[in-house]
């Protein structure tokens, strides 16, 4: 039992606050114009109160979107395993598309891009808890493949995770093309021909 | 001939020491701590001087990058076309990676990418005058391949460069792993494997 539940409810609730404000307004404004000031106002906290929890508005963006997309410091989510690769790629690569296309992902998404480029450390963390173990569950995903004699064994997974997975991700980053269901289509069957033709040079 | 010759002079020479200076503190602090006010100091100007001719620091940054890589308004340089596809673009991958793994090209990058995604009328104009440049001379490339036969005429070159090309600008982004000339020649294989293998569904 905690001995001051009273009060540990109150910072859990303002934690929540803050975090939900911050991931409302930097869709709002964009992560240029996104202020501590702002977000404490609109949490109704004041601004000691996010500086005691996080050092940056980098810092709180990243737990307020870390907190959407998996859970508070739960497993990321794993690949559909129907038994299809290409099937299951498919499902998830075009879901991706549709999510970065949308307005309500792409800003905060983009928001994180700019604070992690400018800030080091933060990087370091988005690799350590959410880059590392998306990728982890990619890895096996196609192992689970490779078992099934859909992939060849001898291939490079991080390799594969790069030509399946990149693409869109840098095509959102840069705006080159759109991104829809026909573009993860055709770069998927890309990457699976390309990989399934992998052999030893 | 130029009613003020002298004038002119001092504002090239002016705006070269500008681009050079930012191009260098860039590289020694980082976007974040890239101020107008360092640039000036070390370009030997005021800062009024700079405001006359940009709107920002990531303008300032942009021309400076632009200036380096493809030359004041050039176009930028064309693929190698020996006739060989595999091979001209193994050459190009293989340098991508040494400059993306060196951190005279890896810091002032970054920063440009720091200034774009926060400063959308910045990422437009690098869409414009770099990245759609680059896209044809790529593309320009590719068909060349396929007029040789090397690779399907149905092909969607867009796909295709984003095949072959993002790949390595992600794992670049993210960190995710080295950039080394094993690697470039990995991801080529897999997305000549795949695109060769390429046919209408």
């Amino acid at each position: 039992m905690p001995k001051q539940p009273a009060a540990a409810r109150r910072s859990a609730a303002s934690r929540a606050a803050i975090l939900e404000a911050a991931f409302e307004l930097v869709g709002e404004v964009g992560y240029g114009r996104l202020g501590i000031e702002a977000i404490a106002s609109r949490a109704g906290v004041g601004k000691q109160t996010i500086y005691r929890w996080w050092p940056s508005k980098g810092a709180v963006l990243f737990e307020a979107i870390l907190v959407r997309g998996f859970g508070d410091g739960e497993e990321p989510v794993p690949l559909p395993d129907t038994g299809d690769l290409e099937a299951d790629l498919r499902t998830v690569l075009r879901a991706t598309a549709l999510e970065l296309a949308s307005p309500e992902v792409d800003r905060p998404l983009r928001a994180l891009t700019a604070a992690m480029v400018e800030d080091e450390a933060l990087a370091e963390e988005y690799r350590i808890r959410v880059e590392e173990p998306t990728r982890e569950a990619k890895r096996a995903r196609l192992r689970s493949a490779q078992r099934a004699g859909q992939l060849p064994a001898s291939l490079d997974l991080d390799i594969a995770i790069d030509a399946i997975f990149a693409p869109m991700a840098h095509r959102w980053l840069t705006r080159s093309g759109p991104l829809t269901e026909e573009y993860a289509d055709a770069l998927l069957e890309t990457a699976l021909n390309g990989l399934r033709h992998h052999g030893p040079n």
